[in-house]
């Protein structure tokens, strides 16, 4: 089953290419890998989650919501290369708006770790860093940034 | 016209190769890939902008802020390439230190990305993540890491 | 003497490939660039510094842990690679756990790079940036993301 597949089984419809919300551009490709720009938590309505993880933000919605990215991400992607069989997922960059003490940033990049894993397979399986920080644009709680490899 | 002929136009002199405050280089060369260490605000006086953005420091500043963090990307681009005809911009890593509730981190980004386009137009176009941070280096008000590629 | 015979008679012992905390990989090889997850101060015994730079834990004690992300850095690399002495630092990511009016990243993140340049050599050289966040995994002083390159 191709990747496409698998988003079709699961009912996803990836949006548009994201239309970054200031002067740069979704992805770029650099030889054989593609850069994504960092994508928040949005769907046709808007964000899907906002303010502090750990405060206003449950941790479950923020993994949610780092699903939504991921979703984000790979709509980049396919713009990127027409065909996610011909990607692997290389590195997310994951920022997660913490609440003071707020510690379990894994736990919330899992939404988009699992998710590209799910529906890439193997080639899904990627490195990752996952930091609490203050505040993200327009008050996302979460925001990936990401790196593929064209196969 | 050729990129250092806007900047000269512009009047923009690019400093001497950033002097890292600590034990790194300000870039490396892999492959075709150009990485390059972050960059404050720092001009001849020192940095442009210090303090928490959204609270000490004023978005509008913030954003000039970012601007002379570019120009000190260029000027590390300039030493790793020789030519800046040769490069295109790929990546740009940008950390705002923000003030509780600040989310505005895209228009200030927007300081650097605008720039770069405007040096090194369509090559200029790059990808880019930007979040809100608690703290930066010697209270900087903007840091900037980037990747450009060689052509 | 070969990178390995430098810890050696430092008498350091990499440690396994480090065990991701959750659905991701420690490393992952692209062309000839070794990207490597994001490594806390963890040793054995745990987490060798938790809590934010400049409140709970001192400059000094987050520079030494931000040495043991580099060790489990290198052993991320060295399970990657097979051999040190075929590859080269590229990047640091580094992320330093910062409390209000923190703004000594630099000197922290030094802990990591000096102690690549005293394990690689030139080949230790690298690019990084430095950022102070809000909160980080498991309460982690410091996290460390790097990038490097087969020779």
């Amino acid at each position: 089953m191709t990747p496409e597949q698998r988003l079709a089984d699961m009912g996803i419809t990836l949006p548009g290419t994201p239309e970054p919300v200031a002067n740069y551009v979704p992805f770029k490709i650099a030889g054989d890998l593609i850069f994504v720009s960092g994508q928040v938590p949005r769907e046709e309505g808007g964000l899907t989650a906002t303010g502090l993880v750990g405060g206003d933000v449950s941790p479950e919605d923020a993994c949610r919501a780092a699903r939504v990215c991921a979703i984000n991400i790979l709509a980049a992607v396919k713009a990127a290369a027409g065909d996610l069989s011909r990607v692997e997922a290389v590195r997310l960059e994951g920022f997660v708006a913490s609440a003071e003490g707020f510690t379990g940033q894994p736990a919330v990049l899992n939404g988009a770790s699992d998710f590209l894993i799910e529906i890439l397979g193997e080639a899904g399986r990627h490195t990752r860093f996952a930091v609490g920080v203050a505040e993200l644009p327009r008050g996302a709680a979460v925001e990936i940034g990401a790196v593929f490899r064209l196969l």
